[in-house]
C-alpha cells in the first residue's frame, strides 16, 4: 500500500483510527465461547461494524501466539478476512520483532508473504540489517519502535548521547538513511504528546503510529496538535476501549459506538 | 530451571553448546520432504543425534512462523519432543519480545504456558515493564538484548551517554535492578569477544548466551577466554554450521560430527 493510498483512505473516511485487534478469550463476551473460533468470531464482528469508520487495524500478535497453533489459524483467518473486506484496510502486524537480518527475511517473510500484512512494527535495537530485510518488499511498511507509551520508555528510549541526543531521536535520525516515508513509520505513544512537537521536527513528514489512546490515557487532542501535519501524518490506535466496550451481545454494536466518538472527533481535527 | 541444574548439565557433559534449530525448507535435506512434517523430522533426528553432547536447543521463531499455522504446528512439537528426549535440555525461545506489559504478559504466556520453554530472548528497547512479566514465572529464565553478533549492533547499541557508558552497558546495569543471575542471562555476540572482558566487570555470575559462533565468524577460544566465570558463564549457540553440516542423508551424523568437535574443544576449555 503507498503513502497516498494511505492518505486518501483518512480523506474519504475523515478518520485515521487504527483499530488493535488484542483479542483475549478471557475478556470477549461469554456467548461467542460456542463458536468452533470464538476469537475470530469476535474479530470478524467488530470488523464488520467498524470497518468504514477505521483506516487500519493492528492484530496484537502476542493475543494469537498464547493459543498456539489454534491463535495463529485465528491470525490467518483475521487477516485475511479484513482484506478481503476491504483490500484498502491497511493491515499492521503488531509483532515488535527485529534480529539479525538472514533471520529478519523469515520474519518479512511471515508477514508479507504468508500472511497478508501491509506492515509490521519492529524493535530498533539491532540496528539497520534487522530492519532491512522487512524495507525489501515493495508496498510494505516497516513501523519502527520510537518512543513507546509505557513506563518503561524511560528506562533507555531517553538516554542522552555526549551532544544531547535521545535515544529516541537516534533512531528517528539514523533510520531516515534505511527507508523514507513511503516504506517507513514510527511508533510514538499517545502518552507521550508534548514530544511530538520536537519529534517533528526530525520527521516533518513520515507517518506515526501513535498507541495509548484510551486505556493507556492519552489525549487525541494533544496528539494531534503537536503530531498531525498536511498529510495528517497520524494514525491513532485505540485497542481496548473499543473492542471491550461491551461483554454483552452488543458488543459490536458498542464497538461501533466508540469508534463513532473517536471518528467525529478525528473529522473535527481533520478539518482543521 | 534453576541456574544449578543448568551448571550441573554442563558439567555432566563437558559441554556449553547450545543448538540452534533455525530450520528452513529449503536448506533441509531434500528426502525429508515425503514426510508429513519435513521441519520435525528434521528437528528430531538432529536432536536424537545431538542430545548427549549439547545442553540447551534454540528454536528461533522466524523459521517457523514464516510456515504459518504449519509452522507453528513444527514449533511445538519440537518443543515437547526435546523435553521429553530429556527434561534437563534448556529450551531456549529465540523470539525477540518485548511489548507493553499487558502483551508480555501474553507472550510469557504463549512461551512459558501454552509451550514448554524455559527461556525466551527478549529486547530491552522497551524498558522494564516489558521484561517483568517473563521475570515472574519461578524457573523461567529472560535472556535480554544486550551485544548482538550483527554489523547493525553498531547503530544503537555502542551510543554512549555523557559519561561514557555505552547502551548496551546501561542496559547491562539497570536490568541488574529487575531481575537475578537465577532468572535473567545476556545475549552477547562472539563476533564481540574482546568486550566480554568489559562486561563481566557488570555482570561477573551471569549466564551469557552466545551466539556468532561458525556462520557469523565468532571464535570459541576467544569467548571462553574473555567471558568464562568460575561456573562457566556461557552457553554458546551454534545454528547453521551444525545443522547445515550435510544436506544428503548423513545430515544428523554429520551434524553430531560438528557438535563432537566444539564439544571436544569445550571440554578442553572447562578443563581449564
Amino acid at each position: 500500500m503507498t503513502f497516498f493510498q494511505i492518505f486518501e483512505q483518512i480523506q474519504r473516511k475523515h478518520s485515521f483510527l487504527c483499530i488493535g485487534l488484542d483479542t483475549d478469550l478471557k475478556k470477549i463476551p461469554q456467548h461467542l465461547l460456542t463458536f468452533d473460533d470464538p476469537a475470530f468470531e469476535f474479530n470478524k464482528q467488530i470488523v464488520d461494524a467498524t470497518h468504514d469508520l477505521a483506516i487500519a487495524y493492528k492484530p496484537n500478535l502476542a493475543f494469537y501466539e498464547n493459543r498456539g497453533v489454534t491463535g495463529w489459524q485465528t491470525l490467518e483467518k483475521t487477516a485475511r478476512y479484513i482484506k478481503k473486506k476491504d483490500e484498502n484496510l491497511f493491515l499492521i502486524a503488531d509483532a515488535k520483532r527485529g534480529d539479525i537480518s538472514n533471520t529478519s527475511g523469515q520474519y518479512a517473510a511471515a508477514f508479507f508473504e504468508a500472511l497478508p500484512f501491509d506492515a509490521i512494527t519492529v524493535a530498533p535495537y539491532m540496528g539497520e540489517d534487522s530492519i532491512a530485510p522487512f524495507l525489501s518488499y515493495p508496498g510494505k511498511w516497516v513501523i519502527l519502535l520510537a518512543l513507546t507509551s509505557n513506563k518503561g520508555a524511560m528506562d533507555f528510549q531517553l538516554t542522552e548521547d555526549h551532544t544531547g541526543s535521545k535515544l529516541y531521536e537516534i533512531v528517528l535520525k539514523k533510520s531516515q538513511d534505511w527507508g523514507s516515508k513511503d516504506n517507513m513509520m514510527y511508533v510514538v505513544g499517545a502518552t507521550q504528546a508534548e514530544m511530538l512537537h520536537d519529534i517533528r521536527k526530525i520527521i516533518p513528514d513520515h507517518f506515526l503510529l501513535v498507541p495509548g489512546i484510551g486505556a493507556q490515557g492519552g489525549s487525541l487532542e494533544d496528539v494531534a496538535r503537536y503530531g498531525m501535519n498536511s498529510n495528517c501524518g497520524l494514525i491513532v490506535n485505540s485497542s481496548r476501549g473499543i473492542i471491550y466496550a461491551s461483554n454483552g451481545v452488543d458488543f459490536a454494536e458498542k464497538a461501533r459506538e466508540e469508534v463513532m466518538i473517536l471518528q467525529e472527533q478525528m473529522k473535527v481535527i481533520l478539518k482543521k
